[in-house]
Parts: structure tokens; C-alpha cells; sequence
């Protein structure tokens, strides 16, 4: 998983949580400080969890120091530009949904190197993905939203598993990433076009991500 | 702690933790994925931070998966028996008690079996009881409600203290085990006919478990 | 760090965090039992969290059971003195400022010794200081206040700065240790008194801690 093409991924996903952190922040009303904090903790959540989980050493970022530079580049672009973002919430959809793929599919990676099982990887993987959303919104007092609708980690556990049974394949490892992350996003798009929900509570707003 | 009796016990409390996360996620109008989720981190949260606080590698559901079966049962039974389980809240109150006394002593065993002194293992095993418990309410941003009334913590301490000194005597294992179920389910029940609290504040909710 | 001099005010530190943390719970209706455990976790829930991240081995207070004794004096002051404490807020504050200042300080220490670069030392000093307050908060279902006034971990990054530069020069430890807290105390006095903020919300409340 040292490919260039990962890396620009994970950076990507990286930045783009950082994003996310900071505007859910300064919307709940943070001081920019502790927005940053949330921009971290949103980009770093998961993958924290899933290396303290796996006992995998000290955690991931603490011996990769790149990830502190592109979560301030999120945090800042965030900071000066919150309004514009806010009409750019396609564009922003795509980063965040890019984030949870590559998470998903490195996450998966990291805890097959440790010689879990595939359940435990899949899992793992998905925990890396969607696990810093939910510390975010814990930590900014906001009922953990993904929880109330599937349409978030459902097509990770979709994509996860396609992207595990195409590495049997001889596809290349990047064209698997590619096909995988476009599920992903296809999956997410359809789900909230057509209203898809697996909730019990029908009458549930519609209009939080 | 390898013997078939302990085992069931485990399963049963398993097993009861995840209906009763799923219960409540339901109630708090959690999504079924959500719901799966609750279940999982109410049934194993206690014991995965047990897990990582005394570095004991990987944590335990990792590599014994048929934790997972345990769990999907109880969430699947909740989800579809729903309205007679709420009829059902003494066999419920049964079950949530089994599951604390077991999960406290297993809780206790592994942590001697560390090397760590008694006072920290008595901890660690009502730690691993009762924290699945807080995750799940902080996640389905429910106040903390153990916090409020004693008679859910303070039970496993004493049935804690009891499990440790009748190991020193020559009862056997199993006979142990089960006197400090009943004495754990016992002060609970007392505890609730009595309305003993150790709370200030006497004006407080009843209704809560 | 060996030194009687840091033992002495990191207890006080303990101490300091754990009367807040009781005082807190008790504010927030927590019964007796549930302060003693509030007052736990905000004594011990940064450097916790540190050791979990820097895969430090088991946490520290399971191999140091004095911080128990500590923690228990400060909760039993808290509990008996509870009224008259909030007249000495003063002192409190002080107590507050002197165990963030030494808990970073510490934090700092263990994370160089154990390899990491003074860049992650520092990000987890100021961690070990400010997350026992931010688990406090969570917990006792507040939204955690310290990230929206930037007064309070502003000033421990201020100062583990200065502490560690201070470090390349031969000035005592001792002499670099009281000047790091009187510089972080002082921070944080005149931050107060000229309601300096870095948040972009002017009208948030002033009153809270």
C-alpha cells in the first residue's frame, strides 16, 4: 500500500475530513482552536481507534507527521473560506466520500498485514472510515448522525468487500482502489436520490449528512 | 476461567448486552445499522477498554469471532420481538444482571492473570461490566444514567470482593461463580424495592435502569 | 522526572483535578458513586489516553496505586466541602492551573523518553493536561467548554514550548519547571482578565471554566 496513487488518496481523505471537522466546529459555535482540534480528531479518529484496537504500536500519526500538514491545509481552507464551501456541497460530498473509501480500503490493508481475519479487517476498515465522523460529532454534542442513516457506512461494508474479492483477481491494485472508491460514491448518490433508508423511525429529517 | 460453565455465561451476557443496545438505540430512534452497532460496542465496550488499558494485545473479540454470533442473536431477537421484550423487562433485568456478575469476574480473572494486583483487577472487572453500558448511552446521547443511582456499579464491587476472597478458600470454581451471581443480583434487587441510593439528590427520575 | 519536587505537584495536580471533576458531578446531580468515577477519569483520562496512543504499556496508574489515594482525598474533600469550595474559586483555579502546567510537563517527558519527537511530545503534554476536563464534560453531558475558549490549552502549549527550550540551556530543572507554571498561570490570568478570545462568536457566555 506505498503506491503514490494511496498516499495522494489518504491525503486527500485527510484534508477533506479536516474540512469537514472545522465547519461542523465553527457551525457549532468553536473558537478557532478548538475547531482545529476537531479537524483532528475527525481525520485521525478512525485510524487512531483501529491501531489501538489491532495493538498495533503507537499510533499511526504519531510517526507520520505529513497528516498534521494536510489537516491544517483542510482546517485553514475551511477557515477562510466557510461560506463558499457551503454552496460547494457537491464538491464536498465527493472529498468526503473519496475520505471513506481510501480509509476503508487502507484500514482493511493494514489489519490483513497484522494477520487479522478478513471479518476483522473488513470491520476494522470501516471502524478507520466513519469512526472520527462519530467522535466528531460526540465531542461537538450533536447525536452521532450516521448512526440514523445507512447510507453512510453500509456502502463502505459493500465497497470493502468488493475491493477484498477483486485483490483475488489480477486486476491491478490501482484500478481496484478506482473501481472500488466509484462504487462507493455510486452507492452513496443512489441511496439519497431514491430516499433509500433501512430506519424504522420514518419521519426522521432528511436534510443532515 | 477455560470451563464450559463460565463460557455459557459469557454467551448469555453477550448476548443480553446486545439486546438491550439495541433496545435502546431503537427507542432513541437509531436506524437497524445503527442499532447493530450499539449492540456491538454495549456488548464488548467494557471489555476492549479493559483490553487497552492493561495492554493486553489485541482486543479479545478480535480473535474469537464467535462474538459476533452472540451479538447478531440478541440484536436480531430485539429488532423482532421488540414490543413483548418491553413486557418482558424482569427476564430483561435477569439477563443485564447475569451479564454484569459474569463480565466482572471474567473481567477480574484476566486481569490477575496479568500480573496486576487485586485492587486493579477488581477495577478492571467492574470497568469491563459496566462501561459498555456508558458508551452506549453516550453514543445515544442519553445522559449516563449509572452515574446517577449506585445500585448498578457498587453491586459487581461487592460480588467483586466476595468472587476474591471465596477464591482463597476451597470452594470450587463453579460454585464461586454462582454464589456471586445470585449475591450480585440480589443487592440489585433489594437495592431497587428498597430505593437505596447513595445519591444528594432525592427528587430524581425513578423510572430508569 | 524523578525528582520530589515533580511527584509533589503532580499529586497536587491529581488532587486538583479530582476535586473539580467531583464538584462538576455533583453540580450535574451525579450520586456519590458517580462523582468518585468523574473524579477518576479527570485525574487520569489525559495521561490515559496518552499511554494508549504512544503504545506506552499498561497505563500508568495501574502500576502507581498512590494516584488512587489522591484521587480520594480530593473527592472527600470535594464531597464534605462542597459549598464553601466555591467560595475559594480563587484557589481552585490556581490548583486547576498548577496540575495542567505539571501535566503537560510530565506528558512531554514520558512521550521524549520514549522516543517520540518534540513535536508529538508537546501535542500529547497538552493532551494529558486538557482531556480529563474534556472526558469530564462529555460525560457529565456537558459540551465541552475548552474548545471554545481558548485560554485553556493555549497557554500549555505556550508553555511546554518554552519548558522544552529552556531544557537546551543549564538551567536546573527544578527553576525551569516553577518559571514553565508561573508563565502558563500567568497566561492564563491576564487571558481572563482582558477576555482575550480567538473565537469568531463574540456573544458566547463568559462565566464558564
Amino acid at each position: 500500500m506505498d503506491s503514490v496513487f494511496v498516499n495522494i488518496l489518504d491525503n486527500l481523505g485527510t484534508f477533506a475530513f479536516a474540512m469537514s471537522g472545522t465547519l461542523t466546529a465553527l457551525h457549532r459555535r468553536f473558537d478557532y482552536f478548538g475547531a482545529l482540534v476537531i479537524a483532528f480528531v475527525t481525520a485521525t479518529g478512525g485510524g487512531t481507534l483501529r491501531d489501538l484496537l489491532t495493538d498495533a504500536g503507537p499510533v499511526f500519526w504519531t510517526e507520520a507527521t505529513h497528516y498534521f500538514y494536510y489537516i491544517f491545509a483542510g482546517y485553514l481552507i475551511a477557515v477562510l473560506f466557510q461560506s463558499s464551501l457551503h454552496r460547494l456541497s457537491n464538491t464536498m460530498f465527493l472529498f468526503d466520500t473519496i475520505g471513506i473509501s481510501i480509509f476503508t480500503i487502507i484500514g482493511m490493508e493494514k489489519t490483513l498485514n497484522l494477520g487479522f481475519s478478513p471479518l476483522i479487517a473488513l470491520n476494522m476498515g470501516v471502524m478507520s472510515a466513519v469512526v472520527g465522523g462519530v467522535i466528531r460529532d460526540v465531542l461537538t454534542h450533536v447525536p452521532p448522525l450516521i448512526f440514523r442513516r445507512e447510507i453512510y457506512a453500509i456502502p463502505c461494508y459493500i465497497g470493502g468487500m468488493v475491493y477484498w474479492m477483486m485483490g483475488w483477481t489480477s486486476i491491478p491494485l490501482e484500478l481496484n482502489i478506482l473501481v472500488t472508491i466509484i462504487l462507493i460514491i455510486l452507492i452513496r448518490l443512489i441511496a439519497i436520490k431514491r430516499h433509500w433508508s433501512i430506519s424504522p423511525h420514518k419521519d426522521l429529517d432528511d436534510d443532515a449528512v
